[in-house]
């Protein structure tokens, strides 16, 4: 599987490849990653990739020609880039796509940056269109990174362990239950009792009535999804 | 407004604050940011920070005593510090916790890795808990640093211009409409006609249906949060 970010901010998006699990994925060549930054394609002679909006509007707006040409290229070189835009406006991004990509040879992460991009690139070059959860940053470097970090995490032999991606929030539709580790008493704070007992299938069953609770709690609305 | 990451891994965050809007924001002194590792605090002789999970169950836990003598030392040396917990199991983090946040003085974000963190301590120290989105992910790093942009933005200075911050999605609980740069003609792909012709007030009434369209969309359930 490989990523490659469309971005004209490299630097905040390589060092998370240089340490802990997504280092390890990327040196045991689970993954690989590579960036095309739209500036090196731009015709403008002052390297320009961003412009007003037509019809008015505060900020600036990535145009059409540096994205289009980046991405042919793209598109050129690897025949099974499948490209996905990061954006405000767009479905979001839930953990059965991260499963979903997981299974792709290359994805092409498109990062927007100060107001956003022209709709046209979007329009024709978009095979899906994300978006994170319902807040705004200040470019699409981070949401990149973090569908990346969701979609490796399922890529083949990434995760050591097969199993601790079974018990996971969102992998059954509901939110994990609490977890604790030794000791059994710290300051005053204790763990659940049964836990504590050794009878696997009634810990079972008491997490599984923790995780309904924990949903219904934080997430009222989820059976009418 | 200060930013403290608890985190075993400061490698995966402090390099978003070297480039674009963040690094800028730091140099105006707008924003500040610093790392405290729960490592550093370990009474562990071989500097353990992890261990299995009580009651079974694959992976290892974050356990108490790190990051109890962690976040004591923050709240000792922060009288402001507001600990937040990002969670796969939490309440959904929205733009209007982002804007709410930015008015807090010092916010502490503890950074879980492997399958979590002891719920001890989340008992004891948390103020909130946030969920960025409805999927896994391998740490706590990226939606701390999610959470850290959103509220960043919202720090007064921190953009330079305060009207971008009024049009964007989920500011009105709607998502943004298409916008579009020059030319008015790219290979195939037109403006929008209305949006050339300089009507502000046609093109703001376009804009709001398109929003509402690209809502409905994309957020059929939105009018039932």
């Amino acid at each position: 599987m490989k990523f490659t970010f469309v971005t004209l901010f490299p630097n905040l998006i390589e060092p998370y490849f240089k340490d802990s699990i997504l280092k390890r994925a990327v040196e045991s060549n689970f993954i690989s990653y590579e960036f095309s930054n739209p500036r090196d394609f731009t015709t403008n002679k002052h390297k320009k990739v961003d412009d007003a909006m037509i019809g008015g509007g505060a900020g600036m707006l990535l145009f059409c020609q540096p994205l289009f040409d980046c991405l042919d290229d793209i598109k050129k070189k690897n025949k099974d880039a499948y490209i996905v835009f990061p954006l405000a406006a767009a479905k979001p991004f839930h953990q059965n796509d991260a499963k979903r990509l997981a299974k792709k040879k290359n994805i092409v992460m498109v990062s927007g940056r100060y107001e956003g991009i022209d709709e046209r690139v979007i329009e024709k070059y978009a095979n899906e269109v994300f978006s994170i959860g319902e807040y705004i940053l200040t470019g699409g470097e981070l949401p990149s990174l973090v569908m990346c970090d969701a979609i490796a995490r399922n890529v083949d032999g990434v995760l050591g362990n097969a199993d601790s991606l079974e018990v996971e929030s969102y992998e059954n539709n509901l939110l994990e239950a609490p977890s604790f580790a030794k000791p059994e008493k710290y300051q005053n704070l204790s763990v659940i009792k049964e836990f504590l007992k050794g009878n696997h299938s009634k810990i079972c069953d008491l997490k599984f009535q923790m995780s309904i609770c924990k949903t219904k709690y934080y997430r009222p609305n989820k059976e009418k999804r």
